[in-house]
């Protein structure tokens, strides 16, 4: 029985406090000891593995196989890839002793393992007939920070990167987009969170990539959140270390790689659109319990709940994640704590509903309690259930997208709006220098770039083009 | 198609390099670019996930829940317990730069988590009522080796490390001694490795706890390897951060603890007890494939064989982890390829089993082939192979230990049987300067100390005795 201050500070009033306090009582986190780690809980660690397991199992679909990697290299690798090296350096954690002993030779903690995947392709890899390959490894990586977030922005977090080797250029591409696909998919369809999904802009592109497709969750807040990213990585990282196989002509000529990650970014985008002010709302997909029964104790009658209460449990045991709250707290404090950790359905048990053959259902995303007989209460109905919930909730997070998003067509309106928190849309044509200047002057970047069907006037150029740009600030 | 040299060196003439083979040719790994670091390739890590996902259920039965918490922590909290940070220093990876940029505060690698979680339990436990609180992760932790071993002794490997908390001294001892059981049976049983268990002498025991409890592998080569411990650790950690928790008389007390873990070690011990000179042979329960099809192909007659095949598959797919293996590599090539591997079953298919009826089963624990009728060949029939295979690994292991296995009553006979690499059994009254004395003459250390039945004069002091200590050389 913890005890529990379960305040959380309005959204409209103190986001920043909010955010925080959905966090800390919905026990996802605690802050670890060094800046910007975590301690992850146990019902952030269950969220987490849900998103590992659905992931992994798409991935498997698509031919890629599970590895893991040095979590350390030396830093002689990582700067053999200039652009790369230019990207990661002032954030990477460098190991220069062991004990009180200097190294010769100073390790890095990976940011990310291009350099170790691609070393690991050149050693295994001779002809073109051992192609495509394709690995992923689920890992921590970790980013020195300078303002940390919990989800958003630590420095160490969680992440899968997957990495692909294939003998040409299109196959690659492809690939990468493929990616890109079932990260969307996933996001949209599992997480419930409304995206955008295009290409990043010159600036904003992966060190070291071709082509970086990205998938920006809108929040609550109207910041953005890179979310997933896919790469072309062409084969810029096989010619920094001299990777070359044999191709069918027996000529020996550099392969194509892609990389891709998605983090555990993906729960602070969770809390970031779902979340209300009395805390978590969990899409049930990803909701370590779908349904959690609280039963109202009753010394008197305790055999008779108990009895309703494990013949309810059976029933639905088998197709949802369930949970009995028999512990000694209050009646209160337990409906409490899992409204603050967002679970879908919470069913409450006590002697009236014994006798009346009832159950009280609360939804977590109504306000109203439904009561049901028994006899109606099957996994139809709870699967019927979840998927209004699944809906309701996805409807709000677009709404808001909806109300955030907002088209331009001219320059000068941009910092209004970025400062009235739209997420601006219009059409542009690449240009670096006054891409960092808007970054300046209103704090906004281009998350993405996509085509439209139809061509338009860029607000940067009097030009016609079928490339859209969307501005805004971003975590 | 991979090239592939498939000669492994004999283990009677040359068992380091039967050893290297073996983890290379079977595509366990590589080494990474950093000593002491492993690319994990797909197989082994096949092999990791089973181990991972049998050892967590085992975990959740008790109560176990699963966290993650962070891979880098200040060294100013590794320094608090004065013989935690004896033991760890000299090996302890430590952050001291951020880029170029110089840390004030330096951070040391994971060597072990027991100063984080006592960090978190005293930031989140303040009563009794709260416990036990039982918390385990999967992650990876780093301690720098000078003579590494793939799987035996690496600088970074992966395991799981359990943390509980209790609010009195005989629970967290019998939860102590629960954790040894579950190792004991997970690796007898799954593993099918010969083990000894008991308890680590003084010199022996983990930095810092009261009790280590030790399951050891007794190997090929007559040496034995530390897999699996578990320590009762008291309030020492505690202590030293001042975690107190409010008990039920409303006193501010140190509440107990204790740590357990088993790693990738495990994978050690499986190569190191039941390969052979052909390669691996994997314990059911583990080996990500429990049956590899082998079509020998046939133009002519490609459809036959393909509907065969298929039927086949389809029969044994749902119970089974089973693998066609249809690749352009020749037949011997895969045949090598899957024995190399350790695969429990293989099936040849080719048009004349197909006109016949019948299948070619080869178990690798066998050198005979068996011709089977499909008629016969079902989910039954081949959960009895595969159990036959088991008990034939197991058997052969087992012998291995038992020859190995010698009693000593006078302490001159140590060194020989040392020498000719037995497992040593004596009657023994603690002693740590004589055993340090023997470290240094022998190279053989006390791997634990367990309790005999009957006493019986112990062979370095005239004294009767129930303490039986073992010695072996161990990795």
């Amino acid at each position: 029985m913890e005890k529990k201050d379960n305040i959380i500070r309005s959204f409209e009033k103190d986001p920043i406090n909010w955010y925080t306090d959905i966090v800390s009582k919905a026990e996802l986190m605690i802050y670890g000891p060094t800046k910007g780690t975590m301690y992850l809980r146990p019902y952030a660690l269950s969220i987490w593995n849900l998103i590992v397991k659905n992931l992994t199992k798409e991935f498997e679909k698509n031919g890629v196989e599970e590895v893991k990697f040095p979590l350390i290299f030396p830093k002689s690798l990582l700067d053999k890839e200039k652009k790369h090296i230019e990207g990661f350096a002032p954030e990477v954690l460098v190991i220069t002793q062991i004990g009180d002993k200097k190294l010769n030779d100073f390790n890095v903690i990976r940011p990310t393992s291009e350099m170790l995947f691609s070393d690991y392709f050149k050693k295994t890899i001779k002809t073109y007939n051992q192609l495509p390959i394709k690995l992923n490894q689920w890992v921590n990586v970790m980013r020195w920070e300078n303002n940390t977030r919990p989800f958003l922005r630590n420095s160490e977090f969680y992440w899968q990167e997957g990495h692909t080797v294939h003998n040409d250029e299109d196959e690659a591409k492809s690939f990468a987009l493929k990616i890109h696909q079932i990260y969307s998919n996933f996001i949209n369809k599992a997480l419930l969170l409304p995206i955008i999904s295009g290409e990043k802009s010159l600036n904003e592109r992966f060190a070291g990539a071709i082509n970086s497709f990205t998938q920006e969750a809108i929040l609550k807040d109207g910041q953005a959140l890179q979310i997933a990213t896919s790469h072309y990585l062409g084969n810029s990282f096989a010619k920094s270390i001299d990777f070359k196989i044999q191709n069918s002509k027996n000529k020996y000529v550099f392969p194509f790689q892609t990389s891709w990650g998605t983090s555990t970014r993906l729960i602070g985008g969770i809390i970031m659109t779902h979340s209300d002010n009395k805390g978590l709302l969990l899409p049930s997909k990803i909701a370590p319990f779908q349904i959690v029964i609280i039963p109202i104790k009753n010394q008197q009658n305790s055999e008779k709940i108990e009895i309703f209460l494990n013949n309810t449990f059976a029933k639905l045991k088998r197709n949802f994640r369930i949970k009995i709250d028999d512990s000694n707290n209050s009646f209160g404090y337990r409906m409490n704590n899992w409204e603050i950790k967002g679970v879908p359905i919470i069913i409450e048990i006590g002697i009236k509903e014994v006798l009346n053959q009832n159950l009280i259902l609360k939804l977590r995303s109504e306000e109203d309690k439904k009561s049901i007989n028994i006899n109606q209460f099957n996994s139809k109905v709870i699967s019927n259930y979840l998927k209004d919930y699944d809906q309701k909730i996805q409807k709000k997070a677009l709404n808001n997208f909806l109300n955030r998003k907002i088209w331009i067509n001219d320059l000068k309106d941009l910092k209004t709006k970025i400062l009235q928190k739209k997420v601006v849309f219009c059409y542009w044509i690449e240009d670096s220098k006054l891409e960092n200047k808007i970054k300046i002057e209103t704090g906004a970047t281009i998350r993405l770039i996509y085509k439209e069907k139809k061509l338009a006037t860029a607000i940067n150029k009097n030009q016609q083009t079928d490339q859209v740009a969307i501005f805004a600030r971003a975590y």
